[in-house]
């Protein structure tokens, strides 16, 4: 096998990018604003600076400017695992006999495992800058348990986690990571707040779902002095902080005079999405260049091919700031056979609205395929995917395999999020044949549709 | 931090090495002869032949020629995931307060998480060229097992692992990765063998041991058209293959003109130590450079510092050939409360020798303390560290503390060959303040001792 290009494409240090970059700067018509739940009206910063540190609700705030500058505490962080590589598939475009070229950012070479980390360490480094002590989160699978456990850890911060009962029992490894990283991690619902005490007098032997881990984490943020609560997706400054993907892909590709023709990415809250696509939507909103965009979803939890894009609650406590977005409603759940991640009932605002625009498409996938396609790319990538990440895989092979059929050489570029270690139970599943696909039906979207609230913009 | 030499130096794929480097070629004084178990004397290339492919029985027996040329398959299977970066520890340097330079080559950024994957794939390459079915094995923690799998699966051949039936039991994800990979992974003792069936009849219940399993693997071997037995460790063809670490440690330090005063590495069967000493050890034996080489293994399991130097069986079972090496006995079982890995009881005969020699130094840490080390290095450094590699962790900071209190600004190099990812259990117990040292009584030793054969050279 020669080529000119290397099978990773490792920028220097001094290309990692000195700025985020904020898409939305570049958007004619802005993402709808986050609503206070109380009044229905646009949240001030004053009032995010109550949940978020005050930077970081600025941040969130802010749809005007392009590009801010990253921290040298961050850049410094960032230098243990960046510039990530972007790899050429050169053995999976030989598994599959196509002409297509792929490649894939990879961000799972750090030991959170995924690309949760670029946003921790920035959420960690604002909060200690702040003077806090600590912050809270809530996690389900325990990527960003485990990103934003590092960066708390790396900065001397104090970090509690609500994990969902169910993973912290079914999860203990992820568990043990974070603890080792000197995190306080809680099964949710707990007896330490008062949502959790009240959620396990009425369902005694509950096994805890996200929306209850958020109440918990955001009533532990505002009961205890110096605490403030963090997110690991759908927000706005997370997307920013993951521009460092799309930024790094997009030089990367330059580098070696790229240009990509599709570019795919996993979306559950639209982090890595978001973070992925946004250089490259933004040369879009400016006219510069054209791409196909795919966002890849579950067909377990379709919120952007089923959805409706209405303001809805990003908690099923309702106590966060509603946001307008591609929804299946907050009462929505995917049903429990579902393992491939990717769980949350809506998307990111940004997301939404550049897609609500039609910069990019949509296309769900059911999970067997998806670790189908996992098992296809670790056997000759030399990567165990996770099980999000592989939902990028499917789509990416797909169109390779179309490229066989028309004799296309595209350059498709995916982003690989993270690895599958922490997620054998579902590779085992796969494995011994026992996994099943899941869809929910039009009855089921509907009825939690129907209490999604009606707010006029 | 303001910093000439980056956090990561990687080499560019062109300066990944050619060749392998063979230490013994440059041995005045050789390693003693493999011994056939029969016979006592010296093994020859057709016995060999029948255990492993030939070209690998070839490399065993050749301790003259210096360098042999990677196969170009084998180096298309490295881009995958070499050069591996070599970071310079900048984070650790400045949580120890130490004027020491501390650099590790990591080995950890592969699916298999270990460098055990150099030796697999060279491995594999030459069964299929031999035009082989498949190959067996077996495997303990399961990070050889893996490794091997990926590497079968990447030439498309089969793969059986015999692993220690506790530790099948008890790592279930690791037997998941091996089998995503397409491998069988048998518990072991097994029905499959006369081995198996014997020990199962003689021990009812028995969960199983590394001896056993090896015994289980050659017969499987033996009794198969079309497949041979392939180590992980411990043997010359393993320690050719992982020059690899060395050869590329050695190129990214000449890069930034660093002269290493130290390096250090953990030792099991000391596969990872002696592909990293390698090229430095040569350097020595040709008087062309000197430096501080110390081996790193654990108190519970001390083949070098408590072991004698003397020919051995390298299986419990006493089927595979004699090796003379620093060894505790084959009868010789760490005690089952040692989670740190590097149970082997004995020590590759070349690094064996080269002890012998003087040219390296061997210390035994406990295992507590080795879980403080690698938490400590978890917390700064961003990786996870597996159990194994932190042994040499360990060492390398006590070494950073003594620069500290002697002011001197040592470059200290140090191997870490992989992450921890399926070791937490392990990490929960050190968590949990439920881990517990273990150091062999000299009565227990001298009583392994007394079974060791006496053969005379």
């Amino acid at each position: 096998m020669k080529q000119e290009i290397p099978y990773k494409i490792y920028l220097e240090e001094q290309e990692m990018p000195k700025q985020w970059y904020n898409v939305r700067a570049d958007m004619k018509k802005k993402p709808s604003p986050l609503l206070n739940p109380a009044t229905s009206k646009p949240i001030t910063l004053k009032e995010l600076s109550g949940i978020f540190c005050e930077e970081l609700a600025r941040q969130e705030l802010d749809d005007s400017t392009p590009y801010l500058d990253i921290p040298d505490e961050i850049r410094d962080f960032y230098r243990m695992y960046r510039p990530s590589p972007l790899v050429r598939a050169y053995c999976l475009e030989k598994k599959l006999d196509t002409p297509a070229h792929i490649y894939y950012k990879f961000e799972g070479n750090n030991t959170s495992g995924s690309h949760k980390l670029n946003s921790a360490i920035a959420q960690a480094y604002y909060a200690k800058k702040q003077g806090l002590k600590g912050v809270t989160t809530e996690t389900g699978a325990g990527q960003w348990g485990t990103a934003l456990s590092m960066a708390c850890s790396y900065f001397g911060l104090d970090c509690q986690v609500y994990m969902v009962k169910c993973s912290y029992e079914q999860k203990p490894f992820r568990r043990e990571v974070m603890r080792t990283y000197g995190a306080k991690v809680t099964p949710s619902p707990s007896m330490n707040t008062e949502v959790g005490r009240k959620i396990n007098a009425e369902f005694p032997g509950t096994t805890g779902s996200l929306g209850c881990a958020i109440s918990e984490a955001v009533e532990a943020a505002m009961t205890q002095e110096g605490y403030r609560y963090v997110l690991g997706s759908v927000l706005a400054q997370v997307l920013l902080h993951q521009s460092v993907i799309g930024l790094e892909t997009k030089a990367a590709l330059e580098k070696y005079g790229i240009k990509a023709d599709m570019i795919i990415g996993c979306a559950g809250g639209g982090s890595n999405l978001g973070g992925l696509i946004s250089p490259f939507a933004g040369e879009m909103l400016r006219g510069e260049a054209d791409y196909e965009i795919v966002a890849v979803e579950p067909a377990s939890c379709p919120s952007l091919t089923r959805g409706v894009y209405a303001y809805d609650f990003c908690d099923t406590g309702k106590v966060c700031p509603l946001s307008k977005m591609y929804t299946l409603g907050s009462s929505f759940i995917p049903s429990a056979n579902h393992a491939g991640g990717l769980r949350y009932h809506g998307m990111s605002a940004t997301v939404s609205e550049l897609y609500d625009q039609e910069l990019l498409t949509a296309r769900s996938v059911e999970q067997t395929e998806v670790f189908k396609a996992a098992q296809i790319f670790a056997r000759v990538e030399g990567i165990l995917p996770a099980p999000e990440s592989s939902h990028a895989i499917k789509v990416a092979i797909d169109e390779a395999v179309k490229c066989k059929e028309t004799g296309e050489a595209k350059n498709i570029v995916f982003g690989l999020t993270g690895t599958g270690y922490f997620d054998m139970v579902a590779y085992q599943k796969y494995n011994d044949g026992e996994m099943r696909d899941y869809i929910p039906s039009d009855e089921e979207l509907k009825a939690a549709f129907a209490k999604i609230p009606k707010i006029k913009e």
